[in-house]
């Protein structure tokens, strides 16, 4: 059965034993994430980049950071990163907390020492109160490991449940089109699904991707192994249709032409027009409910 | 009686005869308002600097746009701007409609051409759908008249009603403090209200205001009038305690030297301690509550 390949979307992801997900966390992860002071011009919050708007990207090919300093890779959504492996194209952090304190000192996103950030934020009262309430029983509960703590608790709430994928999964036969279903069918038995698995549809594996016109050596750079050159993380594929641009230099703006790559370069197989639309079709279906977000009143 | 100087907010601003307020326009308004893809990185908005978690505005001194551009004058909160008798502190327009063309265009705020953003959202089909919707009957829709009476429409949704001042002025005898009483009495006994008055507290006039270090000549360089030399329209006071740092070029980062300030250049009067404390706890009743947004899903 076709269906016996993926996994409906849990609730949440994983939670890791020394960051328990509380209520306040979540709400000062919230904040945090909103923050434009942690960055150096005060303008740049990680919700600029990972806009609610855009999916929780920014739909460019690569990231706009600091004084309008133009990166080299695409900027994942954040929807559904807890049910990642591995954080980044190439997965240099092992989870969302290792991920979280980057962007804020990196000179080409937010641009600001981290204990700049720390202080700017130990002017505000409202954010005593906030960590203290987080992290109960700490004399100096401002610091960078429970920015950290907080950030990634707040990410592991934006989960989009109920695609058409996961009704259907549920039982409701009519939640994908015909178009859908065999999509994916084809999916599963052209391979899609040997890296595209789990709920998040990725292995959180790493694989050789020869980006026409991309020099970016992916994982190689982490691990200095030549069998990495050129290897990426699988990206989730839950709610693709929503944060093209495609792959890790955001260079295909359409589902067609990436999975056709997907397919020349993964699979050494070329779909034809109908096949190509199913598949595009099926990635449509992969489509959750946004969370429903309430933006957060800064101090 | 001291209530007879001040009016609650009403629920609508008034509403000009030619755009009338329609729930497609004030959708269309807010999917415009929060669209990066009308600037020419594709990464600013209106809600960039107009940010909904920092009281629509951005809590720097002044603004700060494309390609990290610093701007002279401080951004003025959207919040219940539709009550204002002219736009920006110069009130170099006058009405919403005309003010919204402007950033998108102005090099150092937005730097999109206008036919360039047109072209960018007749890209997308739901642009075509919305644009149809609000402006019914119309063959090409998508143009920049448009444009301005849907941002200027939901705009005019972006009120703050029920501040501690108005449900004082609805009989709620409890909804101020002791302290933002007399606030209130000496506001008014000291001629605050000869400026402030209104539902906005604002006469949307322009008055000289010579302010420390600023060299920007405000209404002159609209009229060329001397007698407008160093002149501003006078800001609303709704939301005030959220909208810091204060004044045309954000150079005061707090009430209390603020107020000093207006006693002291307006009024020629240096106020007490205990005064100017009464007048910041009234300057806090003025913070309604803010609109509850649901964050549009960008094409
Ligand atoms: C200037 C744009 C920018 C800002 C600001 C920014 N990010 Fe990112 N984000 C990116 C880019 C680009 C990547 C991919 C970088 C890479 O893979 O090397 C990324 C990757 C991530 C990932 C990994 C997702 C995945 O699928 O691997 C997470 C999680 C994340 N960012 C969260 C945040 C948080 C939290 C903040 C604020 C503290 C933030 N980002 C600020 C652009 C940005
Ligand atoms: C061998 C592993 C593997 C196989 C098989 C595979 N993929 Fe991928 N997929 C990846 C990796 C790795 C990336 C990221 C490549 C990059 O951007 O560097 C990716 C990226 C994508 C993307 C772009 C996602 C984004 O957000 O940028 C789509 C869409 C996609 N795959 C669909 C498919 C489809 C459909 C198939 C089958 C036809 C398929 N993949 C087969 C590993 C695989
Ligand atoms: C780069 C920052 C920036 C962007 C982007 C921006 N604004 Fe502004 N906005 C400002 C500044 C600064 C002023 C005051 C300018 C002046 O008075 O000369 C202002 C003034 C205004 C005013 C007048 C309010 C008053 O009290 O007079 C309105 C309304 C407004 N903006 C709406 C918008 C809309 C709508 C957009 C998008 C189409 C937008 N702004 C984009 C910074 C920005
Ligand atoms: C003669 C007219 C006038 C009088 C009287 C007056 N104001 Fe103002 N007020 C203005 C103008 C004009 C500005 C804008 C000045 C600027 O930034 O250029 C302003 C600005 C302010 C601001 C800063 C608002 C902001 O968002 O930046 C506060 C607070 C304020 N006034 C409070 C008061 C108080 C309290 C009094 C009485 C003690 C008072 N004003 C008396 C005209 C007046
Ligand atoms: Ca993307
Ligand atoms: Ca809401
Ligand atoms: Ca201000
Ligand atoms: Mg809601």
């Amino acid at each position: 059965e076709y269906m016996d390949f993926f996994e409906p979307l849990p609730y949440l992801p994983p939670i890791p034993a020394n960051n328990s997900l509380t209520p306040e966390k979540i709400e000062l992860g919230k904040m945090l994430f909103f923050e434009p002071r942690i960055s150096g011009s005060g303008v740049i919050s990680c919700a600029t980049c990972h806009n609610p708007a855009l999916g929780w990207s920014d739909r460019i090919p690569t990231a706009v950071g600091h004084d309008g300093q133009v990166g080299n890779r695409n900027t994942p959504t954040v929807l559904n990163s807890g049910f990642l492996g591995s954080q980044f194209w190439d997965g240099r952090e092992p989870d969302l907390e290792g991920q979280a304190l980057g962007p804020i000192e990196a000179e080409i996103e937010m641009n600001m020492d981290l204990e700049a950030a720390i202080r700017r934020l130990k002017e505000f009262d409202i954010y005593h109160e906030h960590f203290a309430a987080a992290f109960p029983g700490e004399d100096d509960p401002i610091r960078a490991e429970n920015i950290a703590f907080a950030i990634a608790s707040f990410e592991r709430t934006l989960n989009t449940p109920n695609s058409p994928l996961d009704r259907f999964l549920a039982g409701d036969v009519q939640a994908m089109s015909d178009s859908q279903v065999e999509g994916m069918k084809l999916f599963v038995d052209a391979g899609c699904v040997a890296c595209h698995n789990g709920p998040a549809l990725t292995d959180s594996g790493f694989h050789r991707f020869e980006l026409p016109g991309s020099t970016d050596e992916g994982r190689f750079i982490v691990t200095g192994d030549e069998a990495d050159m050129f290897a990426f993380r699988t990206p989730t594929l839950r709610n693709v249709a929503v944060t093209y641009p495609y792959f890790n230099n955001g260079s295909v703006d359409n589902l067609h032409d990436a999975v056709q790559l997907m397919g020349q370069q993964m699979l050494g197989q070329d779909f034809s027009d109908e096949e190509l639309d199913n598949l595009v079709a099926f990635m449509h279906a992969l489509t959750g409910e946004m969370p429903d977000l309430e933006i957060p009143a800064l101090p």
